[in-house]
């Protein structure tokens, strides 16, 4: 029996890769391989939380859906891009990635660097001609995007953690880490979907930016939970390398039980900071509970 | 006795400098290394013709300064950040950049490739949060910058440039190459420039966009000129480059004489072009001069 999360993320992910491959660049481009390198590395695969996120936070407010569609494809477009390059030989140097070779593996370096760019350009370009979106809102979306994806955000965190590689971080340390890694992209998908609504209520979108907060630490947790006890076929993902890499975790600091408590912690705290939403904040918490328990 | 194009990139090359030192991260963030690159990338050198067309373009229109300081930075953004890309081993493999060490030698391969992502999205956010520009011009700019960036631009070029590298090309080909890998961020400018006015007319728009193309065109057969007329001194980046890649280029294809030729046919397209701006394309005039005699 399917739940209603399950339901709903089935729809996210055939909507998202009918976005995506609309926007996508044909595999008949004059540059076929780097066409072809897009489309592999943000198509068929993942588990698109980030346009769910967008998704079930524009709804809970009230948004139309097709308002949606440009924000949940860009924030997965820059996750694709951010993993096409975080794979890279001279970055995680990882060979699996969502079951398949990574991007650098089945093209080229080469390649992989200017898709995992590509990506991010086509991202801003979706982002700036969804005219369906009312243009200050677009610009507020952008803007959103921008800072979450650079140097304060995702890049800034990836550069932390190849600087952490090999040293002892303290919990305070490695929350940095994944407060810019991943945390900075979940957040701002829940800021996305909730600027699609013209005047979200104050209290509201503080509430959000809470949720945002701790579900992208909890749903870090067990990326690093998952590392240890999953298996490379469910993951899709080259098991162990966190430690193979000599990574701090939060398994590494605290224990496996000392993660999964914690894990646990701000899966409460996002669930908590949901209640100025009442009922309509239900898939919200849904997707709490399944950043807390997922298997893949 | 500076001329009066002298004048004007100098004041150029300050006023970008100073609002890239405003708009790029503070060197004591905790990502310091990462900061440090992306100014070590972005600052202190370069021409910065790419913020001069935004400039020259929007002045003569009718701009104002202040709404062409954010267009300029984004574009500079853009340039240093494909500059450090094209740089890396898996691709151009250069070791010299405006004549300091490049991205990836000063600092290391993980850090340069971070670097160039954080300011792709560094340009975006500078554009989007320009509130001196009107909403829709600025997401007018947003997207000219982004498709500009992309597959069907820079990023596209530079992929067919690879592709290309040991092959024998067409002129076609070889012009395809380079409309994507350096003629779409040069189109761009001028377009992003005539933008920062609220209803440019028609045919000088259509005029400034045959201007971007034929001037792109022009720098482009003047670089391949430099690789093999100039010297590293002068220039700042490695000469000779291209021959030692196997590169095809304009000499290569057409010889020396036949590319000083057709740069100057395509400076005086450029020159043409800008009949129906009258006196107020002078100084677009005198950067197509630039780019045809340019020395480094």
């Amino acid at each position: 029996m399917e739940t209603p999360l399950e339901a709903f993320l089935a729809t996210v992910r055939a909507r998202s890769e009918a976005t995506l491959e609309g926007l996508l660049p044909p595999a008949d481009l004059p540059v076929a391989q780097l066409a072809f390198a897009m489309r592999y590395a943000a198509l068929g695969g993942g588990k698109r939380l980030r346009a769910a996120l967008v998704y079930a936070t524009g709804e809970a407010l009230g948004a139309d859906r097709d308002a949606l569609d440009a924000p949940a494809a860009a924030v997965e477009l820059i996750h694709a891009y951010s993993l096409v390059h975080d794979d890279l030989p001279a970055m995680d140097d990882d060979d699996l990635r969502r079951g398949k070779p990574t991007c650098h593996r089945a093209f080229d370096e080469a390649t992989a660097i200017l898709a995992g760019d590509a990506l991010q350009s086509l991202a801003f370009e979706v982002l700036a001609e969804a005219r369906v979106i009312p243009a200050l809102q677009r610009l507020a979306m952008l803007q959103e995007l921008a800072v979450a994806s650079g140097v304060r955000g995702m890049a800034g965190g990836q550069a932390l953690d190849l600087a952490a590689e090999g040293k002892r971080l303290s919990i305070t340390e490695l929350e940095a880490v994944h407060r810019g890694k991943t945390g900075a992209l979940i957040a701002a998908s829940v800021r996305l979907g909730a600027l699609a609504v013209l005047a979200p209520d104050a209290p509201q979108l503080a509430a959000l930016g809470e949720y945002g907060q701790a579900l992208g630490l909890c749903f870090q947790i067990r990326d690093d939970i998952l590392d240890v006890e999953g298996d490379t076929a469910t993951l899709g993902k080259t098991v162990g390398a966190d430690a193979a890499h000599h990574k701090a975790t939060f398994p590494a600091l605290l224990g496996l039980d000392g993660a999964h408590d914690r894990a646990r912690r701000e899966y409460q705290r996002a669930v908590s900071a949901l209640a100025p939403l009442g009922a309509a904040g239900e898939r919200l918490r849904q997707l709490a509970v399944y950043s807390l328990s997922r298997q893949a």
